[in-house]
């Protein structure tokens, strides 16, 4: 993997998104990793409310006022009041790489002691390929110290380009409102020291704690869904965003690698708030599972957009009769891909064979 | 996952494999761990050679002429001068268990030093139920301090039974020829302190350095193949096991694990031996994978057995053609089968859902 240069890497390529309803005085102890990148802040819940951004950072900020000025009548597909507004970040970036995190996520440390940089584990994930037609047991086989094993076949050795890289967290782990309640005290002290790419044709559970991605690759799939404030459930954005990405990048030929960076996520939220609006989640996803696993895309989805509006389709088809609740999704998810190709005109899609590998060993 | 138990885990249940040409001094290092254990050695190549085992072991030996007495006609399935030997052990061991070992293999260390049981953790990782239908990013939900993460479903937490723990390697690790010519001096320094399920639908590299199975489960799936003495490759034994164990382990619903526990390979084998060996078969594993990744097994095949000969017919059918070993071979899979049914007559095939799962956590 790419050695740490002494300039930030991808320092004009990357914007980092953070969701937030509070002052960002979380920022401080990341100053050292994100100061020289730019951040978009997307305000969520009162706009007339005024968010103190540490001093020296970088920023552009965008409240309710702001989504709705820029989308119109598109903005209906942003969500309110829940952190899947974030993903209206996504879309008025001009930059081929996103991070994203929650402002109670913090720099974690590593078993040496050493703060880790999140944020540089991201990018060199994202920069090296991945490996999703077959299993490599030593894990990550890009890593210094680490190969493909005995067994694994020389022409899936190249890789493919990596779309997604999904972090992990220290302390408070990301558990839904059932567990919370049933293990309250329980914390994330494990640290695993691996990266791997998700297999081909196997879903995960994406979570938008700590997450990077290219999205000049997979962007338009980054979609978090109708959650919060009118709708009947939350906490969802980030598995919808999760498992249409998954599949697309299954069929686009692109990878989705998880584990490495850890951040220290500090507090958990209120499990007994968390419960209600999860628990319709909870039960549909039981629905959900079984859908996109069965979802198979035709040919001449070539595009994330294409793939996305196809998903849509099959959204309406399939899940219109669970509750009506998917075939407003299903609406919103064209909204999106329509917002995004107006604030992104050019190249309407990008082919994955179009582009160039991420970088190899 | 249980906790360490003043009596071993499984002492009656549990045959240890070893195949060796050598004096079994590496025994000495394991004692503690594998002393109340049975061993079953698989002595090949000169069967006048006298095979020392330290004192105070349990074990069974058998050398190429028992295997010919035992076998008769049919010892022409068992490997000769190749470690592929090994599953002769599987065949005549009475136990619901297996452990196999190599004999280059010592007591590896954690990292706070403390000796690694290699043996205890393929127990527990055999006991626990397997998770292959959706990937938790927090790898083994199972274990102490670790569960499901937000969004994976309530309905798949119970898992399947597991019918393999696959276990690393710290210091040399399984690379193939090719690979340990380019890099002679790597070495595995990783301590990943992770298990996880291979996902249904993916294939992965299964070594038989380190292995662990429920022979109830999956045993007769677990035949080294045709290698060594009189065939065209070597070093692909334990491959050929794993990709026929996968399949057959997706289709009946069982559960492959991977990860700890780690033992300490001592000594590379011959880079320049082992390409002469591989040589055939890195070529054709690139005809394997994709054979192994279009396998589909019929409804009918409801035992272990009854999917091994299917698999057999169709390599027949499809790897015929790449050559003709691949017809040898298939022939030695029925055989394997005759002659494992015959040494293990009643019952004549389990299903799983006459299985109790399992433990729960």
């Amino acid at each position: 993997m790419a050695t740490v240069s002494p300039t930030p890497l991808l320092k004009d390529e990357l914007d980092i998104v953070i969701p937030t309803i509070r002052n960002l005085d979380f920022l401080e102890m990341w100053r050292p990793f994100f100061q020289p990148y730019h951040l978009i802040i997307v305000q969520d819940g009162d706009p007339s409310k005024t968010i103190k951004v540490p001093e020296g950072f970088d920023y552009e900020l965008y409240n309710r006022n702001d989504i709705n000025r820029v989308l119109g009548p598109k903005a209906s597909c942003i969500s309110f009041k829940d952190s899947a507004c974030r993903c209206f970040g996504y879309m008025v970036s001009k930059k081929k790489y996103i991070y994203t995190i929650d402002d109670d996520c913090f720099v974690a440390k590593d078993p040496s002691g050493k703060d880790i940089n999140a944020l540089e584990q991201h990018i060199k994930n994202l920069l090296c390929p991945s490996t999703p037609f077959f299993f490599n047991t030593l894990y990550e086989p890009y890593r210094d110290g680490a190969d493909f094993v005995r067994g694994y076949p020389f022409s899936l050795r190249e890789g493919v380009p990596t779309a997604v890289s999904h972090g992990l967290w220290l302390n408070i782990p990301d558990y839904d409102a059932p567990t919370q309640l049933v293990k309250p005290l329980e914390r994330n002290t494990r640290y695993v020291d691996a990266i791997m790419t998700i297999p081909k044709g196997t879903l995960f559970p994406m979570c938008g704690m700590n997450l990077a991605f290219n999205r000049e690759l997979i962007g338009p799939a980054m979609y978090f869904g109708l959650m919060g404030d009118g709708q009947p459930i939350g906490r969802y954005d980030d598995m919808w965003a999760g498992w249409c990405t998954k599949v697309i990048c299954d069929h686009l030929g692109l990878g989705v690698k998880t584990g490495l960076p850890y951040i220290w996520h500090s507090k958990a939220s209120n499990p007994f708030v968390n419960l209600q609006k999860e628990y319709k989640g909870i039960y549909w996803q039981e629905e959900l599972i079984p859908f996109f696993q069965s979802v198979t895309l035709p040919k001449d989805c070539t595009t994330v957009q294409k793939c996305y509006i196809e998903i849509s389709k099959q959204v309406k088809a399939k899940l219109g009769k669970v509750d009506d609740y998917f075939n407003k999704l299903a609406d919103a998810m064209v909204t999106w891909i329509e917002a995004w190709d107006e604030l992104n005109p050019s190249p309407s899609g990008i082919k994955p064979a179009e582009l160039p590998n991420g970088a190899t060993k």
